[in-house]
This record gives structure tokens, sequence and C-alpha cells, in this order.
């Protein structure tokens, strides 16, 4: 029987919401094995000088716990 | 008087949320006529190998019945 | 102590969700100064011979009341 | 043990919400039989020269499978 | 200090949803004094013979405590 | 590349839903131009002796920047 | 025309989600005549000593006035 | 095997949403014995001549069915 | 690249919630292939003579198109 | 027939949510007359140095359409 | 003035949702101490050769820090 | 690029809910550097004897990830 854990984290990025993922999921990576799946939560930005300076996305990492 | 029906449908990319977007509604396409919108549902993702392996869009496609 | 407001503005593109955003941002810069943050509300878009013909996001953009 | 299946219509009308209803009530019972339900998903419309031009709602119509 | 309570209550109409509404508030009135205010929480209905059979709205009505 | 703005606006009526978001949606027309949609966010309503005494619909109008 | 009354309760067991809802509706009946439905509304349950020593499911009950 | 009802009440107070929930406890008390929890389910208030006139504050009470 | 629809069903059982997933599952079965997720949208059932006389749950079932 | 138009606001205080709604309410009343209600969207805030450094509320408030 | 830590895991079972339940709580148990409940966050499960393969809960479960 | 973590965390208090979510974010230090803001998810609290015992707010702590 599998048993999975999910932790939740925020990825930033300049460019796309997609590169916001891959950045936290890179990062999520450091320190999990086995992440096997991410479910986006919400999605802002921030902005400066009147345009989008940086894409945020926090999403949830599931891992199977061995 | 028009009438609108909505199917789901889950497109994939390697690429981005978009891309996926863009799968999902031409495969609709294949077996649909007077498709006029589309609406977000979900976007999650597969993970493997410690990185992202597929952008995972859910959405609903609006369609006229003739 | 800061007070800001919030407005919600859609905001379209051909290309991407990002993009969209970015359009969106840049009308609001138009009659806004001090804007600090963008959330994103709804992700949608338009289809138009069995393609995607456009995305559109609507986001809240945050701005500080001077 | 009954079975049941739903899908997703959009009606509009000129006139109200329910008139709304009937409409993608009675286009969904040209094609299904046993229809027994419906559930409001949501109510929008669309706005020509300043007034309500037509009112559209989405509703789940519930059908049992025989 | 004014403190109200919410009941939750289910009215019925052959015609609209706004009929409905009237519906559950004059059964409400029965047994309740000093009503409020009504807050809609849910809209759906049944069909029968392929036509809207009747409209149900879920509503929740507010009423002062003496 | 199309923008639009939304603003939230509520409507009341002595009769109906529908009637409310008529009246809302002349309202805006006083000071907006090019408004193409609105968006039902919340039905509610007053009541008084025992009766419905007006309907309320929150909606939000878009409408196009030029 | 048909009204009907929702009240919420919260049933508990030690083996599962469907026993909770049965020990609620069950106890509802005591006090209430022609219940016709219930709805889940949540899902929670107590643990002790590292086990789940409960399940507790909040539902509404729906029942017909007379 | 424990069950518990929940009903829904408003409270209000001049000085913070804390107040209006004691407000709300204490008249539920009233009438009701073994109170155990409550859930704050909407946060609002009135306004007059500009400022915060009242915080209102719709609370779940969950009590012990004896 | 991969494509899914989802389709949505309402499965009963007089014993469990898991039980009326599985008679969804087992109809949806007849019609579709590749079938490969079910996510639970909704969870009520029907009361009769003060009993609960069956459990209803509403689900989404994804399938793979080929 | 009243309408009434609602804004976004985020207002903060060292102090408490309560004292972060007041300073929306009195912010936006600077511009706005016949402001009637305001409801609470969210609740959050900022930390520095390992303490709460600021709570911030968004509201929308409710004001009449002369 | 006690102090609680919730995380996010997920259970699955051959045979119903409380058992992935208990299967969730028990993983946990093995990492942390003085776990006191759990809130059901989402359903659902793995569909293979046309039949349920696999329930999976998603639970947060709620620990006191000492 | 910063990439930032959140983790879910109840605070108590016997006087509002802005102390308890002071004493939440007080406990997240213990263990949490670099956390930057917080959000309120869920407020709820017990009941002794008639009234209020303790407020119970649940938040999200997001701190940056080094």
């Amino acid at each position: 029987m599998s048993i999975y854990k999910k932790i939740e984290i925020v990825g930033t990025s300049k460019a796309s919401f997609a590169e916001a993922v891959k950045a936290a999921v890179a990062e999520a990576g450091k320190s999990l094995r086995h992440m096997s799946w991410f479910e986006v939560v919400e999605e802002r930005g921030a902005i400066k000088d009147g345009k989008v300076h940086e894409f945020q996305v926090t999403i949830r990492v599931g891992f199977k716990v061995e």
C-alpha cells in the first residue's frame, strides 16, 4: 500500500507560470526523493514600474513515502 | 435561441500549460464542431526524476448545438 | 499605514496565459500608478475554427493608494 | 441499483434565468431519455447596446442509465 | 447589540426561482417572526417527461432574536 | 489585443432576480460604454413583514477598454 | 407546493464514514419526521494513540414540512 | 457514540470580530446546553457616516445531543 | 502526448460510499475503455422511514482517448 | 429601486484585523459617499524578524449609487 | 497556549475510503507524536481493467507541538 | 530566483483571532528562519461552560528557502 505526502512550495520566474512551476519542483527536489506529481494552488505575481516583475506559482508536490 | 454543451477534457504538454490547452482543444476538435470557448478547471502535472515531466490541464470546452 | 485598492481586468493573448497577464498589467498601468501585485482569478479562452484563438486571463491588480 | 450520468449544458433566454433553464432542458431532451434533475452551475449573460441581451445558465442534467 | 439566527429552507415552484424563494419565505414566516434577509445557497430542480417539473431553491433565512 | 475591465454592482427588484440584473446593467450603462457581459456573483434579498421585499443580485459587468 | 427544511448534524463512528452518516440520520429521526435526503458537508475525525479513534461526518438532512 | 448538531448564528459588536463571536455564543447559550465549538462562516459589517458601525460574524455552533 | 476525457456519473449503494463508487465505475466501464482514475465530486443520499436508504456518490471518471 | 456598487480595498494595521478593516473603510470614505456595508474577502499579513509585522484585510465595500 | 501543526498526507486502500484514512494516519504516526485530528481534503482513486483499483484519500493531520 | 515554502499551523488564544495568529507565528519562528507572510485559512474555536474558551486560527506561513 502506497503512502504519499504533500508539501506546499512557491516558485517564481521572470518568464511564465510554467517556468515558475519548474523552479519550484527543482528546489523541492533538493530535499525530496520520489516526487511524483504537482497541483497548482494559486497563481499571482509582483508588479514593478508598471510591468510584471515576476510570476509566482504555489504548487503542492506529492511524493512517495518509502 | 442558442444552446451550448460543455465537455471536460485533459490535455498534456512537455512545454507549458498553454500548449496543454492547445492539445486538448485540438483533440476535442476531432469529434466536435462549433467549439466556441474553453474554461480552465484544474492545472497539475507529473514529475519524473526530480523534474516536471508533463503539464496537465483540465478544461471545459463549450460548443454550439446545431 | 498602507492602503491598497484592487481592480479586476481581463487580458488577452494569442500566445499564452503569461502574455495575457502582461497585456492586462500594461493596460492597467495606463491609468494606475503604484501597482504592486496581481492575482489570477480565472483562465479561459476563445476557440475559432477548431483551434485556440485567444487566451483570456482575469486578474486582480493591487495598487497602493497615495 | 440505479446509476445516473450528468451532462453540462448552457441554455439562453431573452427573458429570465428560469426560461434559459427550460430551453436547456428541452434541448437536452432531444437526445436523452429519463432525465430526472438539474443543478444550476453558473449564471451569466450577454450585454448589447447597454442592455441585457441574453441570460445564460449552465446546468448539469442528471439522467438515469438504463 | 443585535443577534440573528439563520435557518436553511428549500422552496419549490412550477414557475421560476423567484417564486420558489417567495414560497420558502412564506413557509418560514409561519413559525418565525422578525425575518430580515435571505441568501440563495443552491438552485436546482426536478425534470419530468423531458420538461422542467419544478424549480427548487435552497435559501438561508436570517431573523432577529428578541 | 482586447482588454476588458470588470466592475461589481448590485441591482435590486421587487419582482425577480432577472429584473434585478437588468436594473444593475442599466445603472452601469450610465457611466460605462462597451459593456459586453455580466456574471452573477451572489443572490440574496430583503424580507419585510414576513414577505420577500426585494431581490438583490450582485453581478460583475465586463466592458471593453478602448 | 412542497417546502423542505435542512438541519446540520454530526455523526460519529469507530468504523467508517458510512456508519457515521447512519448514526447521524438515526439521531435526527428521533425528533424529525419526513426526512428525505442528506448531503455530506465535511468529513474529519479524531486520532488517539496514533490511530483513528473516530470518524466524524457533518451532514445536512432535508425533511418535508407538513 | 456522540452526536452533535450545528446551528448558524450571527453576532454583532462595535469593537471587533472576536467580540461579535462572544456575543453570538452567549446568545446561543440561552437556549442550548453542551455547546462545544464554533466555526466562523462569514465576516462582514455595517458602515455608517463613513465609519465601521458594527462587526458582524456568522458562526456555526456545535453542541452535543444528549 | 496523451489526452483524457472526463465524464460525470452517479453511483448508488445500500452499503457505503465505496460501494457506490464501485457501482459507478462498473457502469461507466460498459461503454468506456481505458478508464484510469476517478474523483469524488459529491456525496449525498436518500432517507426512507427514518433510515439511510441509499448512498449516492457523484464521481468524475477520467479515461484515455485513443 | 436602489443600486449599489462594490469596490475592493486592502487595509493594514499593526494591531488586529478589526483595525485593518477600520483603516480600509476610512480610506474608502475619502472618495466615496453613501458606503453601507463591507464583506471580508481575505485575511493575511506580513512577518518581519519572526513576528507579525502587519495584519492585512481585503474587504469589499458596498455603497449606494445616487 | 496550545499550538498545532498540520501536514498533508495521502493514504491508499483496496477496500474503502475509511481504510485509506487509517493507512495514512498509521504512516504519519511513524514520524509524528501527539496527532489529534484529521480532515479529509480530497477523495479520488485509480481504475484498472475497468474496476476500482485503489481508493486514495488526502487528509490533513493536526498534531500538537510540544 | 526566490523559492518559498509554506507550512500550516494552528495558533490559539483566549483573547482574539489576532492574538492566535501571533502565537502561531511565534511558534513557527522557533524552527523557521526567513518567514515572510501568513494567510488565514480557517477560524474556529472551543466553547466551555457556555462561553468562548479559546480562539483557534489556522494559518499558512510562507518562508524563503535559502
